[in-house]
């Protein structure tokens, strides 16, 4: 059966490519969620709690967040609070260890494909920020520059740009250079000698088989490829990281990343015990959707899919006005009687990412759904939001000098003593 | 058909698996020739001619000798002159290059497996020397540890040091330190980002359909063998090591190897145009027999079958007067009546490798086949040649301290300006 490709705005390594597909749904209509394909029959988007079931990881419920929230004595972000973070493996261990005052690290990542990063890449730098500054713990961000070099038409060169070109974003999100690494797979590897090791490890534990099976890789992909999934995979241990970690080999990692890029960690956490490592917890994001709604097809080429980092305040508006798939009634009357439907609502759904006000926030979602409010109202309320956030984004990007670039991606020992 | 296991040392990237069957011969009984498997049916071992037509790669004629001789104004090493060197590829090429007063490189290398290299070791090392010294150039040695680690039972350490156990017997051949540099692979990987950037290029161009035609690789096998074949291929690019060459990447390499390796330069030949780098040239040496004869295995757990550069005197003795297998008649009347077979004498191939002495090497082969010379003779010529051989190499290595294996495996420029 036909599924309908929903836009994907991957997180970690974010590839292109056929690939295996880790069915979800019912009957005739199957989601499809793996590092290269989202497709999901339903307007609503990919059912998540399925996902959870077929990925054989937990869902973060309440109790979860409340534990967290207690352990740091903080309120969760929003981004948990409201379930775009869902799921995770092993986030209770993480918790255990903070409890305990002992150390972990967050290890995240971008395949720098493009200059222009869009709306959706932020999220789980958000995210990210909020657990680093929650925790006070080391973050390491991959730039997959290599993956990108062996899965798009782009030089080395090109690639290794790209990364820097990205890196000064998410420099721009705020995180703390003296507790941050930002390296370039292209540079580190030839940077520090732990890093192949740890690849090499993992390379003798992983057979064609099973990259098959987990990626859909064929006999016609080149061996870039299928050499790969262990250079997403050794930052999940510290060793990598030995400025970082003073050479210790034993403390664990959480990643936060979006859910398709789960199979590169089934797999880590496959060979972790193997190598005398921890597994590494995770904690998962659902995707952003695409303005034209969670069933409607990413085109990095097509503008008007996304709200991108570099959009003017007039451009975000004539987005949003224009493309902002719309979970209201035909008509006034309509609407007035029918009421709106948040869950298709594309307005609502990125004002769940982005409105901090959670009261606010309720109150749109009732009123809209009675009809009280119109889609008219919802997109001027995110017009605002993403107005003030890009620009935002864009004053604090222009501060970042190439110079604090090479900062961020110089190995070294952060603020933490192991 | 079963055909014999002989022995086969391999030069650069010495690996163990079952691999595709590149078979040389007639009807029933085939050789079989890659960097995994040589089996031979005949008791003079491989078809070295039927080898190079099946390979595509030219036989080292007089001419060729000839002419190396002409250009470099120099009598050609007795292992090129006795056909031991039989094969090559653009050795015309490389000479034109000399004759212009070009520059190239000379690449080899060594799978580090043991502790104990045996004579048939040194080979490809002796004439690298040979052609170090006769064209003044700069060589480059690879340690494959990675490769040694992923085939073998053998932790990331133990390769490494072993790596390093073998730089001393390559260095205790004589080998300019102001020219060479030794490198392994596990380190190199994390100094200079070229040699990944290259692996990266190579990598993107060879399918696993392609490795598995060249090498024989199959699904269940693990993702580091299938990527590893690029990073013995990277280092035939001038550009994978920027600070002999400052950069450039237009400097063609001269690979001496036995003929089981070319599989991996084949591999690279093809990608090497559309990477825009020249292809590499290579030199091809035949296999060295072991004690038993060029049909029996070797095994590196059988210190019988062959000779080690750790023998002492009376070990060398003993091995040769016991297992070197004999082409001469059953008994003394035989022989003077029938004469010896210098074809099948492992002591009269030993000579072949070793004996500086043309003529008084010819007078054994002419006495030795009329049957007026007894086997005995040439063993005791053999023994005294190689005790000599093995002593010196002991002296030498034992001058070697790791502070000098430092100095030879660390990135840096060389005697040459480019």
């Amino acid at each position: 059966m036909s599924a309908t490709k929903i836009e994907v705005m991957p997180v970690a390594g974010e590839l292109e490519q056929k690939a295996s597909e880790m069915t979800v749904g019912e009957g005739e209509q199957e989601d499809i969620v793996d590092p290269w394909t989202v497709t999901s029959a339903s307007a609503k988007g990919v059912d998540y709690d399925k996902l959870i079931k077929r990925f054989g990881s937990s869902k973060i419920d309440a109790k979860l967040i409340e534990r967290i929230e207690r352990v740091t004595g903080k309120p969760a972000h929003h981004l948990l609070r409201r379930g775009i973070f869902f799921s995770h493996r092993d986030m209770h261990f993480i918790l255990n260890q903070y409890e305990q005052k002992k150390p972990f690290y967050l290890y995240t990542g971008r395949g720098p494909s493009s200059e222009a990063m869009h709306l959706g890449h932020l999220i789980p730098f958000i995210f990210t920020k909020w657990l680093q500054d929650t925790f006070d713990v080391p973050l390491v961000v991959q730039m997959t520059d290599d993956e990108k070099f062996l899965w798009k038409d782009l030089t080395l060169d090109e690639a290794n740009r790209l990364a820097h070109e990205n890196a000064k974003d998410i420099i721009a999100c705020g995180f703390d250079i003296n507790k941050t690494l930002i390296f370039s797979d292209l540079e580190y590897m030839g940077q520090v000698p732990e890093f192949y090791k740890n690849i090499c490890q993992i390379s003798k534990l992983v057979t064609f088989n099973q990259v098959k099976g987990i990626f859909g890789f064929g006999d016609s992909d080149c061996i870039g490829k299928i050499a790969f999934p262990p250079v997403q995979a050794a930052p999940s241990f510290s060793s990598s990281f030995p400025h970082i970690f003073n050479n210790r080999k034993d403390l664990p990692c959480l990643i936060p990343c979006a859910i398709d890029q789960d199979p590169y960690f089934r797999m880590t956490r496959d060979v972790a015990p193997r190598m005398g490592c921890l597994k590494p917890a995770l904690v998962h994001s659902t995707f952003f959707p695409a303005l034209q709604g969670a069933q409607s097809k990413m085109s990095a080429s097509d503008p008007t899919s996304s709200i991108f980092l570099t959009d003017t305040d007039k451009q975000i508006k004539n987005k949003i006005n224009k493309y902002a798939f719309s979970g209201g009634g035909a008509t006034i009357e309509e609407h007035k009687e029918k009421g709106g439907n948040c869950e298709i609502d594309v307005s609502y759904q990125y004002l769940t990412f982005f409105m901090d006000d959670d009261e606010k926030l309720e109150n749109i979602r009732k009123d809209y759904t009675k009809g009280e409010l119109l889609t008219g109202y919802l997109k001027k309320e995110l017009i605002t939001i993403l107005q003030k956030l890009v620009t935002e984004h864009r004053e604090k990007r222009a501060k970042v000098t190439d110079e604090i670039v090479k900062q961020y991606m110089t190995p070294r020992k952060l603020a933490f003593d192991y």
